[in-house]
């Protein structure tokens, strides 16, 4: 694989043509933390299959559109080359892109919302990263978070923007026991699949499989850490008592999978010992389920979704005691 | 003109009691940015035209005991004797002022608030300041923004402080269609220009020329930005379909006219590309109609005001990556 | 006593199981600021008999689980050693651990709650330090309010734990003001002790009276400013019109006496001048019963209660002008 890489980059390097879909698929591989091009390549065909099998073109026409705003975004203002190249500027873009057609019905204001998202996710991006990085921590997913709430937020107050499949704002209320059922096999495997597939806020097992292969193609420890997430998440969501419509969905697994492989596979210390890592990144998994039955309540007065933020939440938590000690004592 | 800026300033070294008048009125300018004593007069004539037209005293005497709690604080706690001259204690305690009673009944209680959130807007200004600082982002209205929400929240369980004009506290719901009527031409320049005089909490088009003339005093560029940030929010707005209620008084403009005289005349580097800073500065205001009306339904749950809360968001974020880059990268 | 203190640390330090015992006693005392093993005990005192008293022995023993469950999460993650000796990784755990059952059904799964935030408690002090220590404030109770709060918000979602005190979700109303009747003298001294007894969330003068004990052993200006503290907060919430049951239940008053405390005994420079030592603390802790009126209201939508958030909010504003100087000044 590593000879095919080198190839490619060489290509790369001749062509500018190259070189931009070089990055345009680095962005797409960064949402679960891969800067490599067939990484972006798997993760773009699970956009593809997903968009197929739901008949939701829209959202990949979105993504895309996202994705090459943002880009064009960063090269406008002059961002961090090595940044650019890596393609950390494209996957706040790409999700803010998958985010909006998802909840929003189709018409002209609703590219333009994608254009501007895609943009301003830029802004978001360097925003944050000038914040976070003074604690060594990284900027996430939060400028999508942060850009797609807002964008969704105001569609209440705009009559050209209408809500597709916004969660209904409602008031905060005790979920029902009996709506938790016991899983089958069949709705444990899939909650775990869909938790991995609804990174790109799809339910679909196929894309699920494509995204393991994209992830191990960039690391074998982030796929490992992506599937024991999804399991950790639809186990812990289950004991918990969440509503097993929502585990099956996978909709209580995405954020701790990203967790799992932020903390897992990515940002933890090379010298640290194993043992501590692993039971770190599953403390901090775990915690994510229960951050994301805290924001799915959260937002219920609002009709937002949560998006990713229990995940950016909990990981930017778990990261900051990883930077060096600021001279200053806690005190009580 | 500098010629009579250089024999006033000389006359204020002189006289104690003409510098603290000087002080009061930058602290006045500063809410548009202004450092100019001239601009702080024109703003104050706004207030008064403003509070006479609408019968509205009790709001410019809150605006003038607000300012002189807050200069008064400022010089007990020995804060910066620069910033302090400058008047950047002052726009925040005097916007505290102004807004406790435009949304609350007059009452011995209320002028306790005025003088207890004057006061304490300088904490928060000194506070704040600390944090933004670090980032070299300035405080702008944040701590006007913070200290008054909390005034206004606590009086939904105070007996003693009644609400005159607070928005009503009620379920996210979608904007009603029907209400979004096409803005005829009086319609759009009546929201242009109490885009302009809302930053002040007041819909008046007089008021709104004797700002515009306080800002052209200090700064030419300023003026023409606040002018271009009102017609960007009013156009943006409407074709968003905001309801034309909000966008003809004034309501979906005030951040963003503040963000464009941030973004477009204040605080971007003098070296950057006239182009680069254009696009910038109104990609910037665009947003911050979004983010208005994000802000609009996010507290509608609480009834209370979005105030200037969507221009520091959005002027934050648009600033920091201005910010020297941090040593540590962004990753995914 | 200094004698006694002196023999204690010579037998910890022979001693491992005296040092474990130490190290918790001054988690415990580190909730008032005290670094003191006789103020741990005579704070625990007040633990049981508060439990006693109310026959909530849950609420004892979730305290003391959360507790050792941080510490030993401390050791875990090698976390400093002086801090770790000076209980500052004890207290937020205790706390967590304290309210998870006064709000939630005991049960299994309510341990496993406990467990899980008391190691999460820890996370998030060492994340907190990272952030605020950067401005030479401390983390005070954030960790235990975050942590909670994720906590109890997610309980709506989960089958499996079930309020038993939570308060009611509703929407925002202003308060009745008929509910608001004159304290007479045994409301007010009651109000006053409660409003200690709160910050370990018992309402019981008895406690009240062993948690004052327990600050003066460490500190006899905590004491006072304790003391202070809850006489200010009742006046004020008084006067403001806060509803009379509240006030005298001390829940106006818990975070306004750590506000005190933290202002007047514990942060403040050295050098500064009495007066304005006093006059800080006391605008702080007025202005504290205000932030507790609005975190009632804000927090009304989602049934959570507002811990600890008012003082952590006020304090940390106005310690950070305390912090040195940054180097950019703070524009309009």
């Amino acid at each position: 694989m590593s000879t095919a890489l080198r190839h490619w980059e060489q290509a790369c390097a001749r062509s500018p043509a190259l070189r931009l879909l070089d990055v345009h698929l680095r962005g797409i591989g960064q949402v679960m933390f891969q800067n490599h091009p067939l990484s972006g390549l798997l993760f773009l065909a699970a956009l593809v299959w997903g968009a197929a099998a739901a008949d939701a073109w829209p959202v990949l026409f979105g993504g895309l559109l996202g994705l090459v705003a943002g880009t064009l975004t960063a090269y406008g203002l002059r961002a961090d080359a090595a940044n650019l190249a890596a393609g950390l500027y494209g996957y706040n873009a790409l999700l803010v892109g998958l985010a909006l057609p998802t909840f929003l019905e189709p018409s002209a204001l609703l590219w333009f919302y994608v254009l501007l998202g895609g943009a301003v996710s830029v802004v978001g991006t360097l925003g944050t990263a000038q914040v976070t990085g003074t604690f060594r921590v990284a900027a996430l997913t939060f400028p999508f978070v942060l850009v797609t709430w807002l964008l969704l937020l105001a569609t209440y107050g705009f009559a050209g923007l209408q809500g597709a499949a916004l969660p209904y704002a409602s008031q905060v209320a005790p979920v029902d026991p009996a709506a938790t059922d016991p899983l089958d096999l069949a709705a444990f495997a899939g909650g775990v699949l869909q938790s991995i597939s609804q990174v790109f806020l799809k339910g679909d097992a196929v894309a699920a499989l494509l995204l393991l292969a994209g992830l191990a193609v960039g690391s074998i420890a982030a796929a490992v850490w992506g599937l024991v997430g999804a399991l950790v998440a639809v186990v812990t969501a289950h004991a918990l008592g969440a509503e097993s419509d929502l585990v099956s969905a996978g909709l209580f697994g995405f954020s701790p999978v990203l967790t799992a492989i932020a903390l897992g596979a990515v940002f933890h210390a090379a010298d640290a010992p194993r043992a501590r890592v692993i039971g770190y990144a599953l403390l901090g998994t775990v915690f994510t389920v229960v951050a994301q039955g805290a924001l799915n309540v959260l937002l219920t007065p609002f009709g937002i979704p949560t998006l990713t933020a229990p995940f950016v939440l909990v990981t930017w938590l778990f990261l900051l005691p990883h930077a060096p000690a600021a001279s200053g004592n806690d005190g009580g």
